[in-house]
């Protein structure tokens, strides 16, 4: 590609509505342009690398035995319906109207669709287990949508989904997509570990997710510093202490801790540390017969954090997890969220494994501006249920047996679930089985964000010059920049040269033929542009019989003889 | 690929739903399925053939300079209202609102996001003239959505916009455009014509639309039988007829004409031709000042159709054309529309060159039950206004001035206008000229109905067993199917074998390895799907160093020897 021909649509100031970098960097390289809240144009520049992402994506996939399908943007609500989710599913579902008042959404995914399809064409065991996929334009109508197209409410998304007679089927499939995602981030260029996840609202029992490891992620990931584990801290298990309690050798005393609500205030007043405390949440229970939600207290030590996730599947509490009102524990329990513990709580009290741990805790005496030390659980509060509700922390044991846990932030670029039956069950998709009677059909769903994969590429390789493309999704893999290309008839024709020989040997190349650049301009649009190798060709070079040469990467540059530059550059770019 | 992991979903009974070939044999084939009304899955067969349509179109497009973009399906209201076609464009355009209530559309057509993405990024003339392009779902809310993909509301179109500072420029752009959709048709093998067109609501000075020939056409094209003209039927001019008018040899009469309205009734009654007869109609005039719209009549020979296109952009008539009701001309005129006629007409009349040809011909008296005879003009009726408001016919004397035309119905797959300031005028999208002046930007836009090409390709090759695929869109350009693969070690041997060298040789091969099919249903189902080249490995052939091969249009099978079929079928395939 020249440049002269080519829509270069960098900018030298940040945007000041971007926040992270790859949304800077986007705008600054001329990849994408924000059209309206959550909807983004591609130039050409960015769109060459999203074509580049979906064309590895579709190998692979395509390598795995999946097979290509294209379904529509536009759904009727009846599918929906028949699932259950056109009343689960929150505003982030487009809903409208077409011409003749008919209900429609648009696609944030594609179970339904899916499901109702292979329904009709899939009719015996015989013909599984199979599995489809599709590269398309999927909407969701975030509240904020930000970060760029990290988290836009169009997107392209690769989603797949898998139909089986056996879990043992369902399994192999699941083990083929864990395989083929590793393939496909691996092309992508891309540092990324897979990571056990819940499997939150859309169900099922096993899921994996695949994040790209960057400060700016959103989610927080821990791996083990000895072995191969890493699940996200929504799911990651806290093991329970493996030594025995600590004797108790102090007595409770109640002392009073007036204007001291946090844990943080408590410890500075009581020259204690958060370790030794214990904080008490309300949540709601689940609803009884009678409608109404009781009370339940979770208590954790005072350094750690709730995990909802794990919470809210507890027996008794309601799902989503709710705290409860504070004038509502102020009536019934008498006494405000800053001074409350498990000591004479007369409702269900749910304790995290450290802080059933503890011995001599401090806690909330349920009585305003009090607080109790020298607390022991059965000698002075009972703990009746025991269970995991904690996130886990940097240093805990991994669950794995093997190592501590470290905590780092992850982009989630990809996920895959064992989904079971929910959907098939509720759309009653069946096949006939070995002996001719009717099963209901076993799903799994793998998906990969196509647009995100680009912005979390660049969160992930950048420097303060610009992006770093990976060779393998860059939009040009060559850059070459004349010096005086319109004066130098030598400089124009060795440009030409190599421009066409370059693309012979099947490299993306892009010279900077435009009239009067600046030589200082086209470097650090390159640069800015992430474009991996970079050739400068100017009178004096040739004259020596040689050619500049930089990676995107390098600190230095070299002199490649004339005559091996090409030789030079198609051993050095992977494509 | 091995059909054994494939989706085949033929289907051995038409679908009763289905009226025009192209759709039933998609159906059959299994290439689509529909979701619901003008909505459609593509299952795997058939997004082979939309994939390949989509890569000829991209590297067409590439090579004539056109950059490629991304917009996004779901705009923004304001931009629709800049443009004015917010309040303009009827119920196809789907409108909703986000979850914060904001209006948005499902883009039908993408001028107002390109004009105003490049009003943005494109300053200067020295960044022009650019053509930028997509290839992406769009969505028009059809009233009735029928034939399957060639009209539905969700399909996917290819639209390039074009930006210019000068006319010629403009022209320029248009002119690679149209040498780049006849590149692009060619190659996707169809029997196609440009012809000129109205540019319609659209706006804009030139047009041509590209044509597939097919009976099943929505429209209708005019040819010259001695020249290269072609025109929509809305477009191809009436030439005025060159022979002097017959002089009047009769008097005018009035003749009771009871119970005979329409014109073949009254020509039958009457034992005259139609073409010596006229027909009256009556349709609504410009709006005046005072809000009313007078009646204006227009008069046409019996034997002609009016062009409502010609008539609506004649001075004094309402645009969109609208028939008077019958109501009002019985009320104003005294008349039934059944016995209208120019002779004593008290409303403007505007007279078709060819009806103002005649002499002696036959017209309603504008009294019911009667009409009149041997009517002739300027004696018996003024024509004031004489204007070209019919629809060609076959025999007409091409408007080019070479040859008669004849009509030929055609699909319409591709579009280019010359849209001039249109859309820039109104979004006020300016550059710098060479003087620093601001400018308006002049535009051109180049459709291709992608998804429609497939129908189209369909409907113009088929036969009785069904679809025939041109080799470069084809899903699979040969079909291996063997007799007794899985009781034949030779015969399994040979297919792996072939379906690896021809794979290497860059062919698309179907291997059917399905266990225990039979040989008439895979024969059966390679036809229908259109599978254009076919060989049946079995042992007798085998034993005999020969393999069959039959190309999907060929009366007759072949015998290859063994060892030339790898080399026979690469010369044979156009790849």
């Amino acid at each position: 590609m020249r440049s002269s021909r080519f829509l270069i649509a960098t900018l030298k100031e940040t945007p000041s509505d971007a926040e992270v970098i790859s949304h800077q960097l986007m705008l600054r390289a001329g990849m994408i342009r924000k059209m309206a809240s959550g909807l983004y144009n591609w130039l050409p520049m960015g769109l060459r690398v999203l074509r580049k992402v979906e064309k590895i994506v579709r190998e692979e996939m395509n390598k795995s035995g999946a097979m290509e399908v294209l379904m529509p943007v536009v759904q009727p609500a009846e599918l929906w319906e028949e699932s259950g989710r056109w009343q689960q599913y929150g505003p982030e579902l487009l809903r409208m109207t077409d011409r003749h008042d008919r209900p429609f959404c648009l696609g944030p995914t594609h179970e339904e669709v899916i499901t109702d399809l292979i329904r009709n064409e899939i009719r015996s065991y015989k013909q599984l287990p199979a599995n489809f996929y599709q590269i398309q334009t999927k909407f969701r109508d975030e509240i904020r949508p930000r970060f760029g197209v990290m988290r836009s409410r169009e997107f392209i998304m690769k989603d797949a989904y898998s139909f089986h007679t056996s879990t043992e089927s369902l399994q192999e499939t699941y083990d083929v997509m864990h395989a083929t995602y590793c393939n496909i981030f691996t092309r992508l260029g891309l540092q990324f570990r897979p990571v056990l996840a819940d499997t939150g609202s859309i169900g099922g029992a096993f899921s994996h997710e695949f994040h790209v490891l960057a400060d700016s992620g959103e989610d927080d990931i821990a791996f083990s510093n000895a072995s191969d584990y890493a699940a996200n801290i929504e799911k990651a298990e806290a093991l329970p202490p493996s030594t025995p309690r600590t004797a108790a050798q102090h007595v409770m005393q109640e002392v009073a801790t007036p204007g001291k609500h946090s844990i943080d205030e408590v410890c500075e007043f009581l020259k204690v540390s958060p370790q030794q405390t214990v904080k008490t949440l309300i949540v709601l229970g689940e609803v009884r017969e009678d409608k109404t939600q009781p009370l339940v207290a979770l208590v954790l030590r005072g350094d750690h954090e709730l995990n909802e996730i794990k919470a809210e599947k507890l027996t008794g509490i309601a799902s989503p997890l709710t705290l409860a009102p504070e004038a509502r524990i102020k009536a019934e329990l008498g006494v405000g969220v800053g001074s409350l513990g498990p000591v004479g709580l007369k409702i269900a009290v749910i304790v995290d494994h450290s802080a059933a741990h503890l011995s001599d805790f401090v806690c909330g005496a349920n009585k305003d501006g009090f607080h109790l030390t020298g607390v022991n659980w059965e000698r002075d509060a009972t703990a009746p249920l025991v269970a995991d509700i904690r996130n886990v922390v940097t240093g805990d044991p991994s669950p794995c047996g093997k190592g501590t846990l470290e905590i780092k932030r992850g982009i989630e670029v990809g996920h895959i679930f064992q989904l079971g039956t929910k959907y098939s069950e509720a759309m009653k998709a069946k096949v006939l089985d070995v002996n001719g009677k009717e099963q209901t059909m076993i799903m799994g769903c793998y998906g990969i964000g196509v647009t995100r994969v680009v912005a979390s590429a660049i969160e992930q390789n950048f420097d303060e010059n610009g992006i770093i493309w990976a060779d393998s999704i860059a939009p040009f893999h060559i850059a070459i920049v004349p010096i005086n290309m319109q004066k130098s008839p030598a400089v124009a024709a060795k440009c030409e040269e190599l421009y066409t020989q370059l693309q012979e040997a099947g490299l993306d190349v892009l010279l900077m033929d435009e009239d009067k650049a600046r030589l200082g301009t086209m470097l650090a649009d390159t640069d800015l542009m992430g474009i991996p190798h970079r050739i400068v060709i100017g009178d004096r070079g040739l004259e020596a019989g040689s050619i500049e040469y930089k990676g995107r990467r390098d600190a230095e540059k070299q002199e490649i003889p004339v005559n091996d530059i090409v030789n030079f550059l198609k051993a050095t770019v992977k494509v």
